[in-house]
């Protein structure tokens, strides 16, 4: 809980001293829909003392709630359903407990003056490490070791790679992108940005550069990893085209969106050789369908999408922080963490 | 070729200047059996210029010396077998390309006078890394998701555990544990090194113990990695009772020797659940018996002992290098690098 004392720390400086007003407490309604243990349930309560708090627990995502709360409630913490946000006419404010936000974002779920705040940051460790651990894995070829274990095979495979020294190219410099890139770093490893605003810096980058630049980079580089948000402009960012510039000893890493990454090609180059490996956490379309040819693809390893979520028990409790972090600043009267809109 | 001009640099420290003889080049002879490519054939060509110098390459380490060799020869560099460097009896001094002498050290082998040095510090890297990612590729689940791959399904396997905060116990800090340990330290992990003479420190261990402390310490740690030599002190020394003090979700590495492991036992407590689990590069008995319990284990990942060897082709030009240094070394009557005896 290293935010909740935290007001006069780092976070609070955004303020101007003369824009605190308090709220007032009485006016204020909580669905409280975060996954939270007890403890935590205390804690919000605490920081909330006086303020009406309902907390729904994580089922209440796809539960209706009753009228009686929708038709009071000025605040939701938590990714409840857009159909139960609809219902919720109220709201002031509405802090999710992702990353993103897009789906609150679209007209007429929440009203036009609610403000939205994300659980960004809670997310670079955990997806970041995913990245990192399938990037290792295939370049020590663990995933075909284990395939010939299936059999009872002892046999060597031939050489392996190793990250340090390697160029890794990082596509989406976020805070996903960020935290792999000081990952990288500390293992030895150079990296290589790209994102929008080339002159804005990332932690753990070594040099930027902008998307026009993505042709010339891919064939210079030992890792592309993919961390780019879902928008028009990432669908098949690596198309047939791009994967053909993309060097056979090279590693693809996708943990962003899975249609980044025209997969049907993918899987072509790979069997082919031309592309040294991949290790994708999304996949276009998900779930993969069974019959998918990336599926027997031996120098492609797949994971269900699980890289995020909560699946480190950190980014739980980090995105939680975040939450609680926010609804003391909101009932201070002051600005808000990660306000999106 | 970073050690080709550094005999003025660091590794030159320890002659004095007055112990310095010049070795009579033309009394030398070279039996070469490292793998070489062209390029470093002509180099190690050049710093040995006026000596004999037979390169019979790694294949030459299976293969019959004529007579006429073996005879004069008095350097050995790479690792003949056995039973041609018994044939030799001029031999002044052997260069191993591995970072073990133990077969060249029996005697009867090599004349009682004759010095050997080893590759010590070539392997480090490719080693540690190799348990690196076994490692991370565990605390990520990649082997049970790879499983799952191969039948098609697209599933959720729950949470997931980080490198990040985890205490890691280093059993065997040499040149192998301790890059292991700089690596762990380097995305976050704590270290606790376990050695013969506590005294002696090694980087990126935070706290060092003796062997009378491991029962102590292994109900308390997340990982357990064994990089131990090969010695009667090492045997079983994860034994049965000792595997029932790691915690449930605890992991276990071993890339020294395969039966510093009781797998039998292993292979219970990971079927029972009561060890989280085990990736493992040397085994008890290698190759593992077709019928072996581990091969089927799904929280055991095995490699058949590849982590070290060249695998990784900076382990070869590192193993090399030291080779060629010691060349310099030895026709200039400097005191050898790595001397083991």
């Amino acid at each position: 809980m290293k935010n909740l004392h935290g007001l006069s720390g780092g976070w609070s400086h955004g303020a101007s001293a003369g824009s605190s007003r308090l709220v007032n407490r009485h006016e204020v309604c909580i669905i409280n829909a975060l996954p939270l243990t007890e403890q935590e349930e205390l804690t919000f309560k605490e920081v909330a003392s006086g303020v009406q708090q309902y907390f729904v627990g994580d089922e209440g995502l796809d539960k209706d709630l009753s009228s009686e709360l929708t038709d009071k409630a000025t605040v939701i913490l938590g990714n409840l359903q857009v159909s139960q946000v609809k219902r919720c006419k109220r709201i002031a404010w509405m802090q999710t407990a992702s990353a993103g936000v897009n789906n609150y974002e679209v007209d007429g779920v929440l009203p036009e003056t609610a403000m939205i705040t994300s659980a960004s940051g809670a997310y670079g460790q955990e997806v970041s490490e995913h990245m990192f651990a399938m990037m290792w894995a295939l370049m020590k070829r663990l995933p075909n070791y284990r395939d010939q274990q299936r059999e009872n095979i002892w046999q060597d495979r031939g050489p392996v790679a190793t990250v340090r020294g390697a160029k890794v190219l990082i596509v989406g410099t976020g805070d996903i992108g960020s935290h792999f890139a000081q990952l990288v770093k500390a293992v030895g490893g150079n990296t290589i940005g790209i994102r929008r605003d080339v002159r804005k810096a990332a932690p753990g980058i070594d040099t930027m550069f902008g998307f026009k630049d993505l042709d010339k980079l891919l064939p210079q580089v030992d890792v592309v990893a993919l961390v780019v948000p879902s928008s028009p402009d990432t669908y098949h960012i690596l198309n047939r085209k791009r994967l053909s510039l993309i060097r056979s000893h090279a590693i693809i890493i996708n943990a962003g969106r899975g249609d980044a990454v025209d997969c049907q090609a993918l899987a072509e180059y790979l069997a082919a050789g031309s592309i040294g490996a991949a290790g994708l956490d999304v996949t276009e379309p998900e779930p993969l369908p069974k019959d998918h040819q990336l599926w027997n693809e031996p120098q492609c390893l797949i994971t269900p999408h699980i890289a995020g979520g909560y699946h480190l028990p950190q980014a739980r409790t980090q995105a939680i922080n975040i939450a609680l972090d926010n609804v003391q600043r909101y009932l201070s009267g002051l600005p808000l963490r990660n306000r999106m809109r």
